[in-house]
């Protein structure tokens, strides 16, 4: 048995969406237990139709509260003390879940999660971190915007505790690891970038250099280390050029009847091209670094996406995240 | 007549590719002239079969030195004051040619762009802008490299010299600017957004606020203002996912031989989208706040970007791009 907290009320959907979402992990996973944390009125009318199998696995933990989606941390954490992200953490610091889940605001989780569980010892600071489609499966990339800079020593941390969620959680052997940057010459880029360098240069990990924003999908390395900025900068530009050119390939198969007709008859390869880079697929980032397993999603998921983030959440508790980071972490004498 | 200065050495092709791309920015602009800049021996080959109609307007101008895509920024002012890229920039400063172009290195570029030519009185720091697709047409975007970082001011100067070539080279009434975050609430960021967003709103701009990488595309705003680190992960990033995706598509649509058929049903409306977001359209960012027009094209950029990059400086010295930026900054104070 595995219980998941999760926060159904947070995010830009109606807590039905992640109610619904949390059947559907359930539905997968016959091991799962689902705590839904939020206010009881808004969840029980999304469960009237739950078959008994599943509603036994579910509980609801009340919390009157809710993070907006525009709420400062610094407000969250002072004044939301009962709200469904502030419960559904606090879940897992009394051990009574094994991760959460929340599609609250990127900041505001991060800070209570911070706030409430802290980071490991030694860790300075917790990332996001979150599998990227690639040219041979997938990439793994942090920070994705916990923080808004780093030093060269958390830039060193992220890349340790990168390459142990790949190798123990994604079950990669050796996992290369790249530091992002604005060329691959090792004169590139400015003082904290080199400094990250040189420290993960005499580090002990795969670390085989600098990387470009193109290694991202290249598959060149399996991590790819960098500032909470940049790669927050970096995946909303991923996600907002994807969703571009979908919105163009859906315009231009419509444009005229010819060309429906040629999108009905592309549709079952656009579609397995649509799959394999489709964002629902890969929701749910891991907040590494911290003394217990906190997942973020995406906050305009939907049912699958939040699904998928639930089922994240499991395979990290299942592969046992905090206990590899932290030991490894004791073991480098980080 | 209008003289662009184009150095035909630096890039990852060979000099033909280039001095063809020369080629074809001619054909498409009769009153262009280009003075080919690099060692007669790999130029002359490639212009043997051109037309005297566009021979007549083709000078060559020897460089006996070239500079490597990894050669260090300093190496290159030091050691290669003849080099076909050095001897480019120097034509612009010497008044014989009213722009140059260049597929050489960015950081070695940048040095000698602004070591010879210098920046316009009271620009710190020039940027490098390009157009990109979006939503309604394009986003006009810097710093996309020039800088390995940027202070508030810098930033504050990058979006006014963007509103002024938005405006007066793009022929935008008056352009919307955003500052690129990791989210849109004001609280966002670290210190020197902070303080960039406190210049911009005080500085009579249009200034709409933070966006975030989706905004890049979705048309919310004509200028992106960012660091050239943040910038030029951002560009490199969608480089690298549009060939991920144009390579997904190839393999489906060649999977089977049912693939193949719908792909060659698919394929006027998938030419379609793709010219509409192809790279090579875009090539040949300007950059802006020097004493002269610099343009820079993409490393990898075959003869019909090249050509593209070509017209960009074209356009850029027909509408007195290095007058309108001097006069603006003056104007206002800068």
């Amino acid at each position: 048995m595995l219980s998941i907290a999760v926060d159904v009320m947070s995010g830009d959907n109606e807590p039905r969406e992640y109610v619904t979402g949390a059947l559907h992990a359930l539905r997968a996973d016959a091991e799962l237990h689902a705590l839904l944390v939020g206010q009881p009125a808004s969840i029980e009318p999304a469960l009237a139709d739950a078959p008994a199998s599943l509603r036994e696995r579910i509980a609801l933990v009340p919390a009157t509260q809710v993070v907006a989606m525009d709420e400062s941390p610094r407000e969250a954490i002072r004044r939301k003390k009962d709200s469904s992200m502030r419960v559904a953490i606090d879940l897992v610091k009394e051990g009574r879940a094994h991760a959460c889940v929340s599609a609250g605001n990127t900041g505001a989780l991060t800070a209570t999660a911070h706030f409430v569980l802290k980071t490991l010892p030694g860790v300075e600071r917790a990332a996001i971190m979150s599998a990227i489609p690639s040219a041979h499966g997938h990439t793994h990339m942090l920070d994705l915007g916990a923080n808004t800079s780093a030093t060269a020593l958390q830039l060193r941390q992220f890349a340790e505790m990168g390459t142990i969620v790949a190798r123990d959680v994604y079950g990669l052997e050796s996992p290369r690891v790249g530091l992002l940057n604005v060329g691959e010459e090792d004169i590139k880029g400015h003082q904290v970038v080199q400094e990250a360098h040189a420290l993960l240069s005499a580090s002990g990990l795969r670390y085989v250099g600098f990387v470009e924003g193109g290694d991202i999908f290249s598959g060149a390395v399996d991590v790819v280390v960098t500032d909470g900025f940049t790669g927050n900068v970096a995946l909303k530009t991923m996600e907002g050029l994807a969703s571009l050119i979908a919105d163009r390939l859906r315009r231009e198969f419509t444009a005229s009847l010819r060309d429906r007709l040629a999108g009905l008859i592309a549709r079952p390869v656009l579609s397995r091209v649509a799959a394999s880079l489709d964002t629902r697929r890969y929701n749910g980032a891991c907040m590494v670094g911290l003394s217990g397993i906190v997942v973020k999603s995406h906050g305009s998921a939907d049912r699958l996406a939040f699904a998928r983030a639930i089922s994240m959440a499991a395979l990290a508790a299942r592969r046992s995240l905090t206990a590899h980071i932290a030991q490894a972490l004791v073991a480098q004498g980080s």
